[in-house]
């Protein structure tokens, strides 16, 4: 069989375009647990390899609604899992805002109720507007990314507490659990002091498929040391290919080879039955953003707020501030490339916060991802449907089957796995 | 309609007997979510309240296996939401080892997902070794009820950021979320501090139902001033009325009526077709309690390590640490005054934890059960089957209809939320 494609569901409130619920028929509520159910079964009938839930960690009434206002993504992926029954699920949990007991226990626990399709998107939230919530102060970048580091270690470690076969349960001798088979952890590092073992045993992954984002050069690092799947953000396919490159290239000092990492390019497909269509869709969508909406959603992606500059101006000559997301640096070249306006770089935000818009009939998508696919710019992509349901089920329905007769993407779940789906092997405990 | 009984379903691993799961034909297997669900699939069918998951934050190989091994609380119910339709959900999370403003959220979502039906179970966690997974020091127990009371009030707090009609989804408009409507909380105190708001909608029973049990006095007036459901420890109906009277004493201080706290202490029925049967039944139990299991569960419930003293000696003269449960006090005070050995305390300790264990048949138990909910001890019960799923089978499918013929159960349930089957009404936020 050829390479197979691999593709994730973003799922980001009322669609990742930031007026996709005023789409005509749209889903408006985010909070609509049989709206969410219904996503997740159109995803698993496309065969998809998993669903996957952004998080941020504070309310601003005046943003982009989907970030103010959703369920919470551990509760909402449980509850999935019971609706689906091969699709993997996975989940946002800072390493800044949580501890690492806490993590090892909900994902091998979503792990357990799931049969194996936990996955855990560790971020180091870029919006310092979390701490205040935290009690705390947001750390800087670089120490962020150090405490990320020993987080996913330690997470790690305490998924390997418990062998295999720890769980006796022996009626006849009384002997539940072996305590010869179950190993503490006695982490004490810079930022995490954790003792172990954890609650819970060994999952049925042996441990949950990891996913990073961090497109900086210390999230990148971190990807190729730690990540199974990395989501990228970039919007051509030569900045695609360099930055897929330069991943792949990492992983061998890390004694890790090109198959183990999983790179997905985040893209928000704007499907039509024709070109014509798709972009007439577009154009819709582009004529909901509200100015005041677009430079909210530009500011918190730059990380700066944009509210005083002339929107017919050219891109004003702004230092990326230590919180920025890895699509500030990504729009803010684009831009300067290509000679916008203020105006120009907000509705681009807009339609899909800084990721690739792909606009067309599904053989032009098609045609499109097949290209990035097949000349080293993604093992797949991470689906942003701009809103839903038609925003999503257009893509299922016409561009799934056209992959499909590509040869490029399954035509059934061959395992019952996230690890079986993306070709990983189940680990065993490292001591 | 006479007062009606209110029922928990307390879900502990392998069911609350320590050896539970040795009981031929038990469950074995507290990993696996099918078995959970068929459980809380059977307490709904007894038309039970809610069902209950405790918590702990450490795993002890040579403890009691349902201590040890788990899966994590809210994973669970958000999965359970899904495969019931009326029951309450309640999960434990600590005061001590959370923050505020992700349980606000989690039990936010579980309440949306469930439509209705989550509660939160809070708890101040007695067993210090929990510390040593946090990287932190186990606050002492004063400390522990002054951090929890205003975690409460944070949490509290966190629930009404949000005014009912805060989301406007006016397509037309382009209005998502009206900003006048949602509310931060600035809260700034000893132990938090916290902005908000949340980044989660009011939920649909305006606060999720907040559970407790502690047995101390501060954790009788925080119950008294934050609770809607008390789980309690009792052995004996005089102490029950006693306990009963003096917390229904206490809530007109903070400007409640008795009705808003639903009092529950928990008991294990044994139940058999015959009294007989129903202590042989307990006696094959009993026989499966291991000495070295007995006396871990026993220094796990006091706080103190008891594995040195003689088994067929005295109850030793200990002073209770501070970090015991108010199990500790109850058990401790019936020991003494029956003149117990150590042997038969771990005895009573490991079939029920410390709690009441009621045997018999059908009618010996609900004429017990009758007489503690019709002379002040109680105003229902949090069930702790000794194993799954004969254990509870029996009891719903043998006692509930015995309660249901007296007029003292609900023949179908009159609401759809959980505050509907305890008579509780939705809150309006609090400015």
């Amino acid at each position: 069989m050829p390479r197979q494609m691999h593709l994730g569901l973003f799922i980001l409130g009322t669609g990742s375009h930031v007026a996709g619920w005023r789409y005509p028929g749209a889903v408006t509520s985010f909070q609509d647990f049989s709206a969410i159910a219904e996503i997740a079964r159109t995803a698993e009938r496309g065969l998809f390899d998993l669903i996957f839930m952004g998080d941020n960690l504070n309310a601003d009434p005046a943003a982009h609604p989907s970030y103010t206002l959703r369920l919470e993504p551990l509760t909402m992926l449980a509850a999935l899992a019971t609706v689906t029954s091969r699709i993997g699920l996975g989940a946002t949990v800072s390493t800044t805002y949580a501890d690492p007991f806490s993590v090892a226990r909900v994902f091998a626990s979503l792990d357990h109720i799931s049969a194996g399709r936990a996955a855990w998107n560790a971020v180091t939230t870029a919006n310092p507007a979390a701490a205040a919530n935290f009690g705390t102060v947001h750390p800087d970048h670089a120490r962020r990314y150090e405490m990320a580091g020993e987080f996913l270690d330690v997470v790690g470690g305490l998924w390997d507490c418990w062998d295999d076969d720890a769980v006796v349960a022996d009626a006849a001798s009384g002997l539940y659990i072996d305590p010869a088979r179950v190993h503490a952890l006695d982490h004490a590092g810079a930022f995490f002091k954790v003792k172990g073992p954890v609650n819970i045993g060994r999952a049925p992954q042996g441990r949950p498929v990891v996913l990073q984002a961090g497109g900086s050069e210390p999230g990148q690092i971190l990807a190729a040391r730690t990540a199974d799947v990395v989501f990228s953000v970039v919007q051509e396919i030569g900045e695609a290919r360099a930055q897929y490159a330069a991943l792949k290239a990492r992983l061998a000092a890390f004694g890790r080879t090109e198959a183990e990492v999983t790179v997905l390019p985040g893209v928000m497909p704007v499907v039509g039955r024709t070109d014509e269509e798709a972009f007439a869709r577009l154009a819709v969508l582009q004529g909901f953003i509200d100015s005041s909406n677009g430079l909210a959603l530009l500011s918190d992606r730059l990380g700066i707020d944009m509210s005083g500059y002339d929107l017919d101006g050219p891109i004003p000559d702004i230092p990326l501030p230590d919180t920025y997301h890895s699509f500030a640096r990504v729009m803010l070249s684009k831009a300067r490339r290509e000679n916008m306006k203020l105006r120009d770089l907000y509705n681009l935000t807009a339609a899909a916060r800084g990721h690739w818009v792909l606009c067309g009939s599904p053989t032009t998508i098609a045609d499109t991802l097949e290209e990035w696919f097949t000349t080293g710019a993604a093992d797949g992509f991470n689906v942003m449907p701009p809103w839903f349901h038609e925003g999503f089920t257009d893509f299922v329905d016409l561009v799934v089957p056209e992959l499909q007769r590509r040869g490029l993407f399954r035509t059934q779940y061959e395992g019952t796995t996230l690890r079986d789906h993306l070709g990983l092997s189940r680990p065993a405990p490292k001591r």
